[in-house]
């Protein structure tokens, strides 16, 4: 049985490029948790990977929250009395406050001040402000643009709507010869900022469209869902698949250039946690691991005490830790294509190592077996010999006692995955080595 | 259900000033093992404190040991050839061996010599000496006196009596809704020492009081008694009932200006152990940890293997670690009122820790609860605002599982047990929030 | 019962400088895996301890592997076109690769280049290679001494017999209380090489002598085996009687300079490990302990997963470590009788522990018990005050709850396991203490 590394399988040339167009496509798009946004969104991705689109209803209860209305909006400005638009929603979705209330009338600066939010500290910057669940209204605006607005009055207007309608979100479910799952979950709700989270979004993508081809163990399921809310909701409606999840992954803040860091999940010593420290720490970058806390991104839900499922983050700079992060300034130019290549190669080197993190029983466990008589030691033939490690070779006999697992062997040796697993597979082709299978058939 | 702090309901004012006039009351006063100044140290504590005082006959055999003879000293002092008094016991109860025979007789310098004890590394003080369990005399005084002794002959006289009598402790017990208990332990048996150990008596007295009116979970205990030998008495007579002591507390040297030094106990990882360690880890204050050793105060009788309490021993400067340990530099002005009070507050915040440390269920397990629907979140009225850390509440809900207790939730959320505690208390309120009660009514 | 020190009862003089006289005299002889330079060496070995000689015939399979054929030299040397012989082997046995296959034939310099090995590094140094399952012939020779050689024709003669023959290794039981085996085991393959390892071989056998006349608790089985294919052999000869080894250490290395490393069992948390490691601690001398990796001496073989005996390794310098390794230059200078002595000792100190690393229970559990009546506190008699720690009384007394043993207890005290030893020798005598025997009687 031939156990090539999805590192070898996947053929995606010039990945972190392609990322990058993706995100340049879905960046002008204003996203909320509900709303026609979202649904573009999706359709648009749906032109990579064969999303399904799910829509659920405002109204419905989940868990202890309830689908809230859609909003959409149309237009949004705010007018100075010479009726010159001074700040419009048309040259940035940033300027209005997500989910403001519709809203047309005339007042003074001192009570519109009151629904105008900048940034003192990055005058420049437009900052991102929302209002799922309070009922109001707002304007986020640079502060250079509000030290321009003068003593007089100002008409405001946003013709948006809050009404029933559906939450969004997509779901790709590619299945593999079991029928344990690996999750990949990012948030689809952002408006026009790039690292936080269209990034996620064009990994999550291209990972999805990377293994579709590939004979795959596990199922993997790919969710694209407004955050909180869609995480909420995606447990709720599959509450009772949700044991079939053994790893998964939080896709956050993978497009810019801070280095690594991994949150782990709240079990802490799940299986996916060893996978990406051992991948991270082989990588001789350096990076960061950080315990669980209950906040940050959509692990909050996937860790939820009732479900305590095995689900990380792998992000470089975390949320709040840079500038840029919910501004305007987390744009274009913030992320890159490098950084995102760099990113989907951590995630394919990840979903390697848990694809092939197999036990096997040395057959010949008493004693080492003699590599010399089957040319496997110091004589080995050509190819192989560059690539096949001869210690690697002797971890892999000495600690497959049906109790390790190849992630494990590699963090011993402290050696990189990719050398433990060739190893393994020579010495399975040799015959010295047995799969020890884990009980779990397609059901 | 209201859980308010015991930091909030003692109001004792000025706590470190009054703790500081009970040690100068105390100061005078001829303490041993056994004999009127303990009886008459008791009497005293009783006027704050309803103390229980035993008395236990000479010859009683306490496990391996047997109560031994009772001592008191009338007068004792060494004369010079002129018939001035050179040492007078009168002047300070250091000066004589604790344990010393009677004796009246003269004797040459040479002879006097021997049962002389003296500090030349520290000139102006007196050393503290006891002799319990081997016959003999002595006096003690500082190398200054010692040098202006002449070639001459001495009168020695020590009107002590050695005989049947009894040994002498107090015992507080307070009780609270179980019948588990709190053991507060301190030895009485030093003289004219301010740290060691009138500290340790103040500070449990004054805990004593504090408690006294509240409302409380466990039951707490309070022992004054001589050290060792009081410890195997109290043990021995009362062995049927130590199985009830959940947690305890040894208190020594907590009125010098050291830093916090916390003995484990013999178990190592007691709750007790971790509250006190959150405590001192949420000061922000230096301290230092120490492992448990069988030697130091009475934890050593605690945590014996045939009980091995959970017992610990929090204190500032250990025994030994400053040189005016065991002298008579450890005097009045050795202690002061702001360290005082400044142990008498840990101690409060590691009962309080120990009180409060429960054990809930997060009533809505699957992913968060909506905490702003519940005015919880951002929108927090009035004065609990200030108190109620959101993240503490989201620290509370994830670790709810049954498993873990608050304690174990403020070490991994690295925040102060008070801010826990605020959080759950709200939380409860809000009925997101179940106790699971620990299994002990009274019996 | 009296529980001597091996250190005590072992009186053997100057063993430092008597294991350097053993090293001197194996020095010349050529050893191989087979052959007689083993024969001739193992019976050097019976003048000082009755080695038991096994023979064990070409072709006997032993697990994975087979017994090779039997290697044996008459003569070999290159001679130039002069006819003067340039290498020799009477000159040094390593001037011929291990297991050459018998040559005679002339050629030039060219082809008999492929043949020739040389340390350019260390161009004075002749370096050692051996050819055990791939039939071949070579030399090894000095950088210098090839650099000297022209483009002439040569004869080679290799005089050579690889034959049915068998394989030969010395094998030493000492019978103790128990059948419970301590291994120790040391390669005897390498030719004139001093401290990988003869020195080994010297340190086994002076501990074999020196442990024959002592009264020992458990048995003790000293193997002295060609490297890799004796261990195999050894172990597929006896496997039925493996279950017994409680304990091992793979000697080798033990001559040099350098600071003492220990190499874990595989195990990792073996008996064996904590007393090494103590024993190493407490010296208060330079160390390093190391992992488990399946790369080194015989370990490999003990520690292979269907084994995995508690068998580590301690060496001074690891091989591979320092240059003069497998080398003309491990020769009679590189090592010292001192170092042997330092080695000798630590080995005889790590039996100690194990010998004595026995469990007691406190008959006095509840409380300390009094000391002082029994003389044993402040007021020890004689000679036993200076070498008694009070201290590690209270520590022997405090922990011997039947659950930790002497071992456990000095790491506790960090205090020598001597004092532990001592402090529980005359607790005993004392009957404070009562052993709580192992199961494991003579079978």
């Amino acid at each position: 049985m031939e156990l090539p590394s999805l590192q070898e399988q996947v053929r995606e040339e010039k990945v972190g490029r392609k990322m990058y167009e993706l995100i340049a496509k879905l960046y002008p798009i204003c996203r909320s948790i509900t709303g026609n946004g979202v649904r573009e969104t999706l359709h648009i991705l749906q032109q990579y990977i064969p999303l399904e689109i799910h829509e659920v209803p405002t109204g419905t209860p989940v868990f202890d929250w309830t689908i809230p209305k859609e909003w959409n909006v149309r237009e949004a400005y705010i007018k100075n009395h010479l009726g010159e638009k001074v700040i419009d929603f048309q040259n940035s979705n940033l300027h209005l406050v997500s989910y403001s209330v519709p809203i047309k009338k005339k007042m003074p600066l001192a009570e519109l001040k009151e629904h105008l939010f900048t940034l003192p500290d990055h005058p420049a910057w437009i900052p991102y402000r929302t209002s799922y669940y309070q009922e109001d209204w707002g304007f986020c605006l640079s502060h250079t643009q509000l030290s321009e607005f003068k003593d007089e009055e100002y008409e405001v207007c946003i013709d948006s709507s809050l009404k029933e309608g559906s939450l969004t979100y997509g779901e790709y479910y590619l299945p593999g010869v079991m029928q344990d799952e690996f999750l990949i979950s990012c948030h689809i709700c952002h408006p026009s900022l790039c690292n936080d989270n269209l990034s996620g979004i064009a990994l999550a993508t291209y990972l999805a469209k990377s293994l579709t081809p590939l004979p795959l163990r596990y199922s993997y399921r790919f969710l694209f869902i407004p955050g909180t809310i869609g995480a909420i909701t995606w447990l709720s409606l599959n509450e009772g698949r949700v044991y079939r999840i053994k790893h998964g992954l939080v896709v956050a803040g993978v497009g810019d250039s801070g280095k690594f860091t991994y949150k782990k999940s709240r079990q802490g010593n799940a299986e996916i946690d060893h996978a990406v420290i051992q991948i991270l720490h082989e990588s001789g970058e350096n990076y960061e691991i950080i315990n669980f806390i209950p906040y940050g991104y959509d692990e909050r839900q996937y860790c939820s005490p009732g479900f305590d499922l095995p689900v990380g983050c792998l992000m470089r700079t975390p949320h709040s830790r840079y500038p840029e992060y919910h501004t305007s300034a987390d744009n274009l130019d913030f992320v890159k294509p490098e950084f995102l290549e760099g990113s989907f190669s951590k995630y394919l080197s990840v979903l390697n190592a848990i694809e092939n993190n197999r036990k096997y029983v040395n057959l010949n466990p008493k004693c080492e077996p003699q590599l010399g008589k089957r040319k496997l030691y110091d004589g080995m033939e050509g190819e192989k010999k560059k690539v096949i490690d001869p210690l690697a070779m002797l971890w892999v006999l000495n600690m497959s006692d049906a109790e390790h697992r190849l992630l494990d062997i590699a963090a011993l040796a402290q050696l990189p995955f990719d050398k433990i697993q060739a190893a393994a597979r020579l010495l399975l082709e040799k015959k010295l080595l047995k799969e020890i299978k884990i009980p779990n058939p397609k059901r």
